[in-house]
This record gives C-alpha cells, structure tokens and sequence, in this order.
C-alpha cells in the first residue's frame, strides 16, 4: 500500500499489538486522524510513560509508579491476609470485583520446570519473608488450577510448613451459571468430592 | 481500578479509538509494559507525526506528506482516467487490489441535504477542473450505492456534461461466491436488469 511514511509507521505500531492484525490497525490508524490534539498528545505520552514510569512493586511486585503500590500503601485494607497471584490481571481480577480487602502478592509466572521456570525464578522468597515479617495470618493461593499452578501451591505450602500461618487455595467446583452439562469431568469430580451440607 | 495513573491515561487513549472497550484497552496497555524501548518511541512520535505531517494532497485529496501525494506524483500511472471516490478508505479498496491504474479523486463525503451536506462542502469543484485541465477521458464514480452515493454520482454527471469525458460508475450485481438467497432485491433486480449475454 502506498500510505506515508508516517501513516505507516503508526500503522506497524498498531500492528504490534496483541489481537490487531492489519486491518484493524489500519481502522484504528485512520481513526486517529480525527483526534483531537489534546487527545493526541496524551495519547503519545501516556505510551512512553508506561515503558518508562511504571515498575513493579518493592513489596508485593504489583504495578506500579513509585517504589510501594497503591494497594500496599492503603492502610485500610487488612494487613494480615495475603492473596497469592500469578500476575497482575490475576490481582485485577479480584480488584474489579471488590470483595477481597486484603493485601497481594504477585509470583510473577507459576513453576514450570518444562519451560525453565523454578521457584527461584519467582517472587516466592519475598513471600516467606512477608508471612514472616508482616505477621501475615492466612496466605490465599489463588493462581490457576492447572498442573503449574497446582505445582506453585504445593510448593508455596511447603515453605510455609511451620509457620503460624493458615495456607488455603480457592475452591474448585461448578460456577454459577454454568451448564452442567458442558462442564468438564474433573470440575464435577471436585464439585462432588467437596460438596456442602445444606440440611439442619 | 486502582491503576497507576501512566496506566490509567495509557487505557484511557486506548478507549477513545474505534470499537476498543474498556477490557481491550487494559489488554493493549498491558501488552505495551513488554514493548521493546524503540518501538515505544516509534510508536509514541507516530501517533503525533500522523496528527502534525498528514495532510490532504492538492490534487486529489488523498492522505499525504507533501503536497502532492504519492499516485498523484507517480508518473507511470494512466493520467487520463479518474476513480472518483467518497474517502480515502475507498481509495485505498482499489489500491489494495492493484488493478486500477489511472489515479484518484476523493470527494471528502457525500451529498446528503438532510445531514446539511451540500456540493459546495465536497471536493466537486476541484473535480471539474481537473477533467478540463488534464484532459481526463474517462470519470469512473465509485461511490456506495445509496441514496447520497447516487446523488452525488447523478450530480457529477450534471456538472461534467459538456464535457468530452466519458462518465461510468461501478457495475451493480450478484457479488462473487455470494450466496444468492441473502441478497436483497434490489441487487437481484439490478442483476437482472444488466444481464450479460454469455451465448454466441
């Protein structure tokens, strides 16, 4: 295609985004020609600023701008629970719904020791050293239920083996809503195996 | 959202582009915190180059750098026939398949009185001039077909009479690999209407 140079460049840019493919980019593209300036200059700067002023977390490895999160340096979540997660959109998660008043901390990938990944590779030794330090009373592991993940739990409740500390994970069984039906046959095993008493 | 607030602006960019919602754009903010350096840079100085260097060409009206742009400044392309188009996502249509060799004139819109859209507020008047001018031989309107697609197209006609220019727009028909008991009737009828005799 013969676009300028520059509405090439913005273009390639777009491209480079997950999911954006050449089309939607070139929407996305064109569309930007009809920004307001304001919109524009933000929009320019808020993409270096990222790269440039966001890192992570010094306690719990969440995002952030300076050198604690907002969620660590908030004084009126609970102190003494800790949410395990494997990443940022695994706190977000929890964040968007707003029930969980407790504090995070973020593993930064799960053990995978077929892609090269081992605890030490981790945020898992700050882990130890806040249940510790910060006198935490339960560690929630809330990281996916496939083999990392269950591997990561494992081994997250072994070096807490100890401690005066209660390690619990999230409860697997049938979401709201679901189909039974489609349901895969592991889910219902659990949902079976851990069923709750609703009689007297 | 307790988003840092780079993250937060960066998202917020993201929502103001076509069909990005709230949960695309946290994706795409996302993906940037793995960006390489240069491509934040490229990617940032784009988005403010589109807005400062793209302008109109002269000529044509198509999207460009300079004052004339690319096709209108290429030499080797026929300078006697003109696909008379509404934007430039129309000219790009053509340009992405390659055949069309003549060059461009975009209308910038489409006639349409109850939207206050009138002659004088499109890119007409240029049209006729260059029909003189470049001694064009042949005007192929190119606009969709509807209401303000075939007034415009009637219009040009009104104002290019007298002239020695051929006038033509698209052909109307079953469109390829259609699945003909989706099409509207008015497309049939058109189809009928223009049958093509294919026997000796």
């Amino acid at each position: 295609m013969n676009y300028p140079n520059t509405l090439k460049n913005l273009i390639d840019s777009f491209k480079k985004l997950p999911g954006i493919g050449e089309k939607t980019a070139e929407r996305l593209a064109f569309s930007m020609l009809n920004f307001k300036d304001e919109d524009i200059d933000v929009f320019s700067k808020s993409i270096k600023d990222v790269k440039e002023k966001i890192k992570k977390c010094n306690i719990c490895s969440n995002l952030t701008e300076d050198d604690i999160c907002l969620i660590c340096s908030d004084n009126n979540r609970e102190n003494d629970i800790l949410c395990v997660v494997e990443d940022t959109k695994g706190l977000m998660l929890f964040e968007k719904i707003g029930f969980f008043k407790g504090k995070y901390h973020i593993l930064d990938g799960l053990i995978s020791p077929l892609n090269g990944i081992n605890p030490e590779d981790l945020n898992i030794d700050r882990l130890l050293k806040r249940v510790e330090q910060e006198k935490i009373k339960e560690v929630i592991i809330a990281v996916k239920p496939t083999i990392e993940g269950e591997t990561t739990a494992l081994y997250i409740l072994k070096i807490l083996e100890g401690l005066e500390v209660v390690v619990s994970k999230l409860a697997h069984g049938v979401p709201i809503g679901a189909d039974m039906e489609y349901l895969d046959p592991m889910t219902l095993e659990m949902a079976m195996f851990d069923r709750k008493k609703i009689s007297e």
